[in-house]
């Protein structure tokens, strides 16, 4: 695999079709970006949505009505610098494509909403190693019993990942997640699975099983999945995402991100 | 119970002799310190082990050789402004006294060193509850198996003092108490005892007992006990420390000790 070290170049290559996998590894010390796109009907009730639940849904960058660019995050068009999109109508999955050229519409709005790649950055700089991140696997994530606070149509329960650590880990994780708000920030729970209503670690949502070895507890952080079941919940007429893995490599480092 | 608002009245009323009481809740918003005397020659050995251990001995002020003022921390003579002293010969306690002029020499160094007050204020600031503060308790203190690091004569093993909290407190906890590192700053574990060698939960070394409930973890900080500990084993010709509870009311405010 090659990896691309500039976003511009990368999001260059993606823009003219010649990169379609997931981004994770690519232009590493940049913030990669989840996607949703939605009727500005909805996108007004979604931003108040973000705003109310901010631990899982931290937007980088926003778009004007219609205007698919999103300036403080890079040269970016969202039409195109994605390698690849999942298309839902009435909540439902209906297409994935790798353009939004025929699909935009002057009503719509984007939002990047920041993810735990960066923040798994920071984790494994300051020695706190990520166990599906050294097995290569899928982070594992979960539903909660958590409830979302609701704006509008957009309601439901936070979606959280999980990385085991031992104690002194967890305790070094929450330091330097901490610094990070914008990319889900401090973890929202650790050790007892079933205080927040997982009832078998073992058995994940989405993604892969990660082992808790002896001596470690589950660590947990919310989860971007959350406002894309919030979007689904909500059934609008149109609702655009990523594909997932398939993000946006901004123009903004990591680094920048940290709020001390 | 008269609370003194401002130290250096504070330290007036016990240098003549007026206070012998516990410190706590005095001066409320002020720092207060533990105190360990060693003659010269340990005080060097000393200094270097609170270097190498800062979490459990966290150094805030320190006397020259045979002066016992401590400007850094306000007009403060050690002989007399804490209310009562333990004096220690060959490691074995063999007297408490209210005043040092008679012990004094000018072979003898302080060290005056950070205390959990200072984190329990900002912990509940911050709306963390401290369990034994509300039910006017004793913390719970335990000997575990994590080594301290060795210089010269001083060793042993951490003296941790515990706390009982929900996740999302624990969480909050180790943002709080990071901000603080001069008064032990971060805990050193959460969750399972066990794992520190802490074979029953229910019964401190030192302290007195707290509750841990439904739905909360057990969270251990580094405690000064650890270099009252390590100076009894080094066996010093005399050590004087404070008699527990009687500590140093100093000009620092807690606020001021925040890292960031």
């Amino acid at each position: 695999m090659t990896i691309w070290t500039d976003p511009s170049r990368f999001r260059d290559e993606i823009r003219k079709g010649r990169f379609n996998a997931p981004t994770i590894g690519q232009c590493p010390g940049y913030t990669q970006g989840n996607l949703a796109i939605l009727p500005r009907d909805y996108a007004d009730e979604f931003l108040r949505f973000c705003r109310l639940n901010p631990k899982s849904c931290p937007v980088i960058g926003m778009t004007e009505p219609g205007d698919p660019r999103v300036p403080e995050l890079g040269e970016i068009d969202l039409r195109t610098d994605f390698p690849a999109y999942c298309v839902f109508r009435d909540g439902e999955l209906v297409d994935e494509v790798t353009d939004l050229h025929r699909l935009w519409n002057d009503e719509l709005v984007g939002f990047v909403i920041g993810c735990s790649l960066s923040f798994e950055e920071a984790l494994q700089d300051a020695g706190v190693p990520v166990r599906h991140i050294s097995q290569r696997t899928n982070v594992p994530m979960y539903n909660t019993s958590m409830a979302n606070h609701r704006a509008g149509r957009f309601g439901g329960n936070t979606v959280v990942s999980m990385r085991p650590m031992s104690a002194a880990q967890a305790i070094r994780a929450v330091q330097v997640t901490s610094r990070f708000p914008s990319v889900h920030g401090a973890p929202v729970h650790l050790g007892d699975p079933a205080a927040i209503g997982i009832a078998d670690i073992e058995s994940p949502d989405y993604g892969e099983r990660s082992e808790i070895r002896d001596g470690e507890m589950a660590v947990f952080w919310a989860c971007g999945v959350t406002p894309q079941q919030a979007i689904r919940s909500a059934r609008p007429s149109l609702a655009i995402t990523h594909k997932p893995g398939y993000m946006l490599v901004s123009d903004i480092r990591n680094s920048h991100l940290a709020a001390f």
